[in-house]
């Protein structure tokens, strides 16, 4: 490390912008910017604008790279954590085996640091966020796919290569429908914000009848969990039925984990928890209805709090820690 | 505790019987004896039994209780640790929220400790067995039900209460046939010792054929697991479809907690363990297909080198681990 007592300039890489922040130890953002990943520009475009993004945060903080502790970045999909290689990432398709952390580091002059963005949200919302001064807890990132991260004793859980942390991966109907990882009935497949536009889509073609259809002008094709949300909360039937079935999923997957780690707590985070008790409420009645009653009665289901910002809080908790694992 | 370098006296209490060991820190075993456990004589008779098993081992071998580190517990069923609790227990329907810890310190004047048997069995592994110099493991107790301990970072994991590693009550198929803990689908359900005798019978009721019937002279209900890898080897179809079913299901387990721990190695123990390649093959096959890659490349799936006393080797273990984190 270069200055062991500077801030991390935290990155988080994601499908639709990139987060820069510079964030000192206990968690103050000095400055922060956002921009476009525009991912179909490819691989290095999109490294170009992270590094030029890097520079201008820097510069206009008048920092130069020698005084961070280091660079700490966030991205999706499973990370090779020993290499610090991006192994393929869901959100940006044409990433494959990016040795991204030493790109970044050998460019800047600084020590850099690689993880998960849903590993990093656990230990952001475990440091700053929903689960400080717990010891132990899993969170969920709901959106599009869902993301998980393990945190342990205080410590971020990575696995043996870093890849741990993939309950959207575990299979609860093994007769299900297809995930994109290639396995059937994974929690990702049945309560993700994909499946539940998927699902309302279905039921619409099957005949049902909903406001959804309207809402959309008859556009099948534009259907979203959020517009699947927002006919629920107007009272379409049909939306509800969709929504409650995703969180019912949900809860068979919490109470997995619930027995599996007896959590002190489950944090569940992204886009979807907007679609607020209508998702949660039963998810939160299947978990605790279907675990030990021993491990039930340990654990809170939560909702994070540090909302898009979680990726660059644990990605600079990922830093401190990561130091002190070297010192 | 008492004596800091003196031996545990461990104890596996199991369904059908109880052992009693004297084992040193390095894992000598100085003596040992065993007793049926008679469950239905009750609660009383059988801590009666344990009482009097534990006096006579160490009057065989000079001991007295204050020269020994301590007495070490390992019970089926989810154990509350923060108090030394069996909650209840799979295979002694009569034992409620018994405070076994307790009554074995005070009766004995030691330090005692208690912890859940599949949990011992994973922590005997990895400091006496299959999972030596491994950081992070997950065990699987294939048997009549299925059991797991975790363990990471070189220590057992318990999570908030004690009842961590339940992975044999995580829902793999919702729409599954109904299991002990009330839920439906869970892996115990369908890849048990339970599940592959049920299996069987339900499929010679539908009218299929196979040699197990003569093998039991049509006693349906004497089909066990062991029963239906006998013919299995002996090359009868239904058998062998049975097992091959479960190893699948199996695999599809294996592969969910692949995709959630990236452990460094899976250790299956247990009875069913005996099945060999027939349960072992399929999955292997389905676990290493079925989660991500670079998890995939990272474990390595191992069968138990302990056997019975992998309980008796975890107890002791936990025992000399639990002395150092009160020290």
């Amino acid at each position: 490390m270069r200055e062991p007592d500077g801030p991390v300039l935290a990155v988080d890489i994601g499908g639709t912008k990139i987060i820069i922040a510079i964030i000192t130890a206990d968690g103050r953002i000095m400055a922060e910017e956002r921009q476009p990943t525009l991912v179909v520009e490819g691989v290095q475009a999109v490294i170009g604008r992270l590094f030029s993004g890097i520079d201008n945060l820097l510069e206009q903080n008048n920092l130069r790279p020698t005084q961070l502790r280091g660079i700490s970045l966030a991205v999706a999909g499973p990370i090779d954590s020993s290499r610090g290689l991006v192994t393929v990432s869901p959100n940006m398709p044409d990433w494959h085996d990016v040795l991204l952390r030493d790109m970044v580091g050998e460019r800047c002059g600084v020590d850099a640091f690689l993880v998960n963005d849903a590993s990093a949200a656990a230990l952001g919302e475990h440091r700053f966020g929903a689960g400080r001064g717990v010891n132990n807890l899993v969170l969920l990132t709901l959106g599009t796919g869902i993301g998980g991260g393990i945190v342990i004793d205080g410590k971020l859980y990575l696995g043996a290569c870093g890849s741990a942390g993939e309950p959207g991966h575990m299979v609860i109907d093994v007769n299900g429908p297809e995930c994109g990882c290639g396995r059937r009935g994974c929690l990702e497949a049945l309560a993700s914000g994909t499946a539940v536009a998927r699902d309302a889509v279905l039921r619409l073609r099957q005949g049902e009848k909903s406001s959804l259809v309207e809402m959309v002008g008859g556009k099948m094709e534009d259907i979203t969990a959020e517009k699947v949300g927002e006919a629920a909360r107007k009272g379409d039937a049909l939306a509800q039925g969709v929504i409650s079935r995703a969180g019912t999923y949900l809860g068979v997957g919490l109470a997995n984990l619930v027995n599996i780690f007896n959590p002190e707590m489950i944090v569940l985070g992204g886009g979807m928890v907007n679609l607020g008790e209508l998702l949660l409420g039963p998810a939160r009645q299947v978990a605790l209805a279907q675990s030990f009653p021993i491990s039930a009665r340990a654990v809170r289901i939560v909702t994070a709090e540090l909302g898009e910002r979680a990726g660059i809080y644990g990605a600079t908790a990922y830093a401190f820690d990561s130091d002190r694992r070297l010192a």
